[in-house]
């Protein structure tokens, strides 16, 4: 079945648009027409080639929402026209200790969105900037959001459950203080969901002029991380600071503000490494630097009925398929409020 | 009260005989007749004034067992005679979250066995190289070894709780892979008592030759980590690895032995920062990066009556107090096994 798509033939060229072919629909697999695909940094990093291992040609979009189009044989969970999502991953071993834990984003076989290995051709999975896509049914999330709000859903797939996941496995919630680091897709993100889930949320930032931003996404309080004395106010203070920032940079004045047992989470892994972390700050107060990847499916699950529920959405700016090449380059501008969506109905051409 | 010890007046002194005063036992105060202080190596940074800071006279020596000689109108829980150790801490503020939980290791007003801040002359503590001490109860422990064990004893009050408290923070015990990095003073008591709680036990070391002796400690494996091969065989199986080893060195080879959730837990702080590490081997499986100091005085007596009661003490060599400048240098060479200890009987006349 051949589907419209955007995409690239080279880490140094533009996205154009392009002509896939997806798989006719297996017994378990579910057959998605794509209304949005939200547009993630990952995107650019793979489809530049910034990331060793790119396959040509590249399709990104990890933030992908729509509606069943087609079902297989033995799916049972979802039927034509239900409003369903796919997030970063469409595969995984489904039998090791990761996948029966339901956390397939650390399974050694999982396999992304796009640029994963796949029996389709080209011989590399294609992402969501394309008018369908073909799902094993554990992968497809159901949507319970009003359909009016589905663009704004897409960005949950991989900025919402980027940060939900590592928020509830360090229990974020009432009476637990969590910072979050850096205001962009990923961070506001963070901010709404801690927020809802009842912890007294900090957002640290390096500008001052996205205070008010903060606060109106549900920031209690807005530190300015360049500013010395406001830092030192919140020293020794914090659970859990979700830093969402890749660019490397200085990660002791984050471990300062821990409390004992705190730990920093980092959810993206710099291009050059970060600083050494000063040990000291660790050993004192028995603090930990970890690390987050995505989620698993049954937390991504999770995560979309809580947002469902609180009316939780992305603030997103929404484009046409033929505009990405200026999002990207907007994006790395930090020109964004706070995440570009496309409309896929732009790609029927 | 005056009293006979063994100290420095200058980082770039050798230590020497001196004589000290202890104060007169308050209502809380147990005085103490030392008889055996182990040999730590923070007794050599401090005294040689590698760590900023150090006040002179230098007494170092906060690996401490004696005997009750007095107490003070308030103390209860201590008599005249009783086997008793005296570790890293003699004060704390006592009221604070950290002191409630038990924790005085990670209270900010913390006063360490030696060059903490105290009212007593000359105006700094000064440690187990002496023949008496006088220390408020609350951070006295019992000892319930046989008196035959006490110099044996004596390192537990270090090398003993600065890995017992991360082992029992981060849950070692049966079906749990612990790894101990470093076969010296921390590392011999971490391998002991790991396998004492039921952990399956890895030891892991630079040197070959250490095998055999690793294996008599207690450990059920050991892995040398200059051998990739051997290092590549437990990739993704600890659950926890105790890195004992403070010379600045790669992390990343540690990580990657860490399954999804794994903690590579540091008790010593390097003098210059350790290689950044590669946060990838975060990120991919939740892995953290965490550090423990020394640790609290209930855990501590949880740890000597558990020590009591599986007969376990550390491996030592009884020194004089006049030959402690050759055991800094041999300790510096690596060539103790594993902890020497001061017979303090030595410091009288
Ligand atoms: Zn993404
Ligand atoms: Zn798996
Ligand atoms: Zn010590
Ligand atoms: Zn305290």
């Amino acid at each position: 079945m051949k589907t419209n798509a955007y995409g690239a033939h080279a880490g140094d060229q533009a996205l154009e648009p392009l002509q896939i072919t997806r798989r006719e629909p297996g017994p378990h697999d579910v057959q998605i027409d794509i209304a949005f695909c939200g547009v993630c940094h990952s995107d650019i990093h793979q489809v530049r080639a910034e990331w060793a291992g790119t396959l040509f040609p590249c399709v990104p979009g990890h933030e992908i929402v729509g509606r069943v189009a087609a079902v297989g044989t033995h799916v049972s969970g979802f039927s034509i026209g239900d409003l369903v999502g796919v997030g970063c991953i469409v595969d995984s071993c489904q039998h090791c200790e990761d996948c029966d834990a339901g956390l397939e984003n650390y399974c050694d076989g999982m396999v992304g969105t796009y640029n994963g290995p796949t029996a389709d051709a080209p011989g590399h999975t294609l992402g969501g900037y394309s008018q369908q896509i073909v799902v094993h049914e554990r992968y497809v999330l159901r949507v319970r959001h009003p359909e009016t709000q589905l663009a704004a859903v897409a960005p949950l797939l991989c900025a919402g459950i980027t940060t939900w996941s590592p928020l509830r496995h360090w229990q974020a919630g009432p009476g637990k203080k969590v910072g979050v680091v850096g205001i962009g897709g990923l961070g506001h993100m963070g901010i709404k969901l801690a927020h809802a889930l009842g912890a007294h949320v900090v957002a640290i930032t390096t500008s001052a002029s996205k205070r008010a931003d903060a606060k109106a996404l549900g920031a209690d309080e807005v530190v300015v991380s360049r500013n010395a004395d406001e830092m030192a106010q919140h020293a020794k203070s914090f659970d859990l600071i979700l830093n969402t920032v890749a660019a490397p940079h200085d990660l002791d004045a984050f471990l300062a503000l821990l409390k004992r047992d705190g730990t920093l989470t980092l959810v993206g892994a710099p291009a050059s490494p970060h600083p050494s972390p000063n040990v000291f700050n660790l050993i004192t107060r028995r603090r930990a630097i970890a690390g987050s990847m995505i989620g698993g499916i049954p937390e991504t699950q999770e995560m979309l009925d809580f947002c469902a529920e609180h009316g939780i959405v992305a603030d997103i700016e929404l484009i046409r398929a033929d505009e990405i090449n200026q999002a990207y380059e907007r994006m790395l501008a930090s020109d964004v409020k706070y995440r570009f969506v496309i409309d896929n109905a732009t790609l029927s051409d």
